[in-house]
């Protein structure tokens, strides 16, 4: 049986496992830096999200380790006759869970909260490149009705 | 010559034309209520929008009228050593415009938001059935190489 999971908001402690989960990826090791002491931008990021009522950053422990994270944000749109919306972004599990379903506990957690925080909409982009990713949000009742366009600014 | 446009922050004043828009759209009329009075459930978003710094629903202004409208967010983001992004939403210009370059001038107005803000990426995703806007967005330099997935809740 698996251990219980506890979710919960990031603290500033968290953040080096976080930076090291995001870089522990096909696509993170590209563009992130996990290196000590971790550079001032993900401590600055750090301080945005957690100033923010509309961002929160969730890490899923299991044994007093960080063993998961994900960033929700909370919008108000005029669309949908003025709905709440749940974005989800920088979903990472890390390397020895994966594939025992911790991303699956991970991902309904956040479903839960943006139901208890009012949405009609829980929404993410995924790289095309991850194609099991993309399985892994449809068999989590996710439907990819839209296409994720990008544009890198200077 | 097409007459100047202008483009700034939506005030109250403006509630009634911008969900006008939203609902004179192939999506939106099965989803949108413009009724008067409106919905207090879009003036509540209106309020949400307006009072939170991270948010900015502007609008396209020709010869007085609202002619076109945008929600853009700037949200803090771990990822990407700890960089901002912006995201594109609800994007309408009225039917008399429609082919005239609005559209063009106001996403780039958009992405010269998102680069004063500091963000290094602006964002969308588009409905798969608007292959229209699809084309319109890459064009304008957007790549679609996300997968954008949706979940409604109860």
């Amino acid at each position: 049986m698996q251990k219980k999971i506890n979710f919960r908001i990031a603290t500033e402690r968290d953040l080096d496992r976080i930076v090291e989960m995001l870089a522990d990826d096909e696509l993170g090791r590209k563009r992130e830096r996990y290196e000590q002491p971790l550079p001032e931008s993900y401590k600055k990021a750090f301080q945005a999200i957690t100033s923010d009522p509309n961002n929160e950053l969730i890490v899923a422990n299991q044994d007093n380790e960080v063993i998961g994270v994900v960033q929700i944000t909370f919008t108000p749109y005029i669309t949908h006759q003025g709905g709440w919306r749940a974005t989800i972004e920088g979903v990472r599990t890390t390397a020895y869970v994966r594939g025992k379903g911790v991303g699956t506990e991970l991902i309904n957690w956040a479903i839960q909260r943006a139901k208890n925080r009012g949405c009609h909409l829980i929404q993410l982009t995924t790289d095309k490149i991850r194609v099991d990713a993309l399985h892994f949000y449809e068999r989590l009742g996710f439907k990819a009705t839209h296409e994720g366009l990008k544009m890198k600014l200077e």
